[in-house]
């Protein structure tokens, strides 16, 4: 059983005190569809130029991503290039080129139209929408979303993640979201907009889950050195909902509960601290699932008492 | 057994976007002693002035503190006014006014010289080395300290601290102590200095607690008000030291480990928190073990997976 992941395809460019790289594979779809690879069969939806590279597709194709639902056309792949600061917890973006992704419509192929498990990155909530109702099956879905479209798109968010199981925001948008500063007071309000179950990220500090009767709080990996955080958000989804789809959890059946869910937000949170560790998608291309898994146990030693 | 603890005694004006309290009780040995003083028999050392109320001597001593130590001399008691930022990050010193405090050398009473535990409040580094000099019988001695003291009292705080068991500090301390901005590096610079066990406080991200060997972290507990944070570092230490000297742990009998290390800074984290609910000490004069036991076990629920 598999995962659609819908999203942007992009190149970056970044620079952090650990150096600068012009141009890498980046975007959401393809942080997301890496970091769930390790753990299901991601099938990616989005939209890239003429310009994609054969080596970029092959990463990819090489990880399991099924690329059926990547759009090719004319033009240029969507750019962006931004540059952090010296602690790494503010960045500036320097270039938003959207290129061919400001036409982006996903159209799901049919074969992933009876997948159940659906992560939606961050894109303009209609659009979310849209492929959430070309899913047929769905066993649980959620995503993402950012602080323009809390703002200049709220009645089509709103309408949006009405229908989701989970959303997955950092703590700067569910305040925002919900027009409260305390964490603890913005979650049931933006429980009571629908999803079940809300992830806030909370960048080198970690992680809240928090569902109507509990609330499970994981604190960020330490790690030595960050070489570069661009999608480690998103590694956190493509952990989270990986894991999940791994195990196969039927919301339906009532079997998914707080501590599976719990695992998904350490699961999520090894892979976006692996995803920090090297520059873009570097750390993807040699990391293994037992990597994964001794992290995952280091997580529980470093926070059991 | 008992604790020694030694620091500001003072009054505090404070203003949080939930009020404001011109003046009401407050000083790190204060607020250490009376966290403590729910696991152990807390020692006070410190000075006040002839202003020093006795209500608030009351309170203290209602708590089981003994007040032998406390020197009450002509002159007014140490003040110090704040105002903190809406999200309580940040706080403005509005006033310091040292008063009797300027002139402040402590000297132990001598029932408490053999005592086995030793927390050092945040005073001039060359004080605190006086203090533990005075005590014969230690089984673990620890304390606090600030940037003023790091950035222009270093040697005599290196030549302090090389002496102590535990090092309680907070993140951006333990950058400006060790000359290194990522905690996980800057941990092994200050373990080299001497202290075998080192906290780093985060404020409402919890804490790290650090060996040569291994690390705990734990995260903030999710308060729905924060009424004033003032104080909840010293709580933490008072916790932390308060259950270690409860247990009656002997460093020289190598029975204290990790995991009594990191239920100490659970009880800190705790203490802390609870000290957060109410303005100035006011959470202290109702609160009681049975509480603090449930919230011990609320971290445990909230962090295990």
């Amino acid at each position: 059983m598999s995962l659609v992941v819908v999203g942007s395809v992009a190149y970056d460019g970044v620079e952090t005190p650990h150096g600068r790289v012009e141009r890498m594979l980046g975007g959401a779809a393809t942080y997301i569809s890496l970091a769930a690879s390790f753990f299901t069969r991601p099938r990616l939806v989005g939209i890239v130029g003429d310009d994609f590279a054969e080596e970029d597709r092959q990463l990819l194709a090489s990880r399991g991503v099924d690329l059926e639902g990547l759009e090719r056309v004319p033009g240029k792949t969507f750019f962006w290039a931004g540059k952090y600061s010296a602690d790494m917890n503010d960045r500036e973006t320097l270039t938003t080129e959207l290129n061919v992704f400001a036409d982006f419509n996903p159209k799901l192929p049919e074969s992933y139209r009876k997948e159940p498990y659906l992560l939606l990155g961050n894109i303009q909530p209609a659009l979310q929408r849209s492929v959430r109702a070309q899913m047929n099956c769905l066993r649980l879905a959620g995503g993402d979303t950012m602080n323009f479209w809390i703002k200049d798109y709220r009645e089509e968010l709103l309408a949006t993640i009405a229908e989701w199981d989970f959303l997955l925001i950092n703590d700067s948008e569910a305040r925002l979201l919900s027009g409260e500063a305390n964490l603890r007071k913005a979650a049931p309000r933006i429980l009571a907009m629908g999803p079940h179950t809300l992830v806030i990220k909370r960048g080198e500090y970690g992680a809240i889950l928090f569902r109507e009767d509990s609330y499970f709080i994981v604190p960020g990996y330490l790690l030595e050195d960050v070489f570069d955080p661009t999608g480690a958000g998103d590694c956190f989804a493509g952990g989270f909902i990986g894991y999940l789809a791994e195990q196969g959890f039927d919301l339906k059946s009532g079997r998914i509960g707080r501590s599976d869910l719990s695992r998904a937000v350490i699961y999520g949170s090894v892979m976006g601290s692996f995803c920090c560790e090297r520059f873009g998608v570097d750390r993807f291309r040699e990391l293994t699932r037992a990597e994964i898994d001794a992290r995952f146990e280091e997580f529980r030693k470093f926070t059991s008492f």
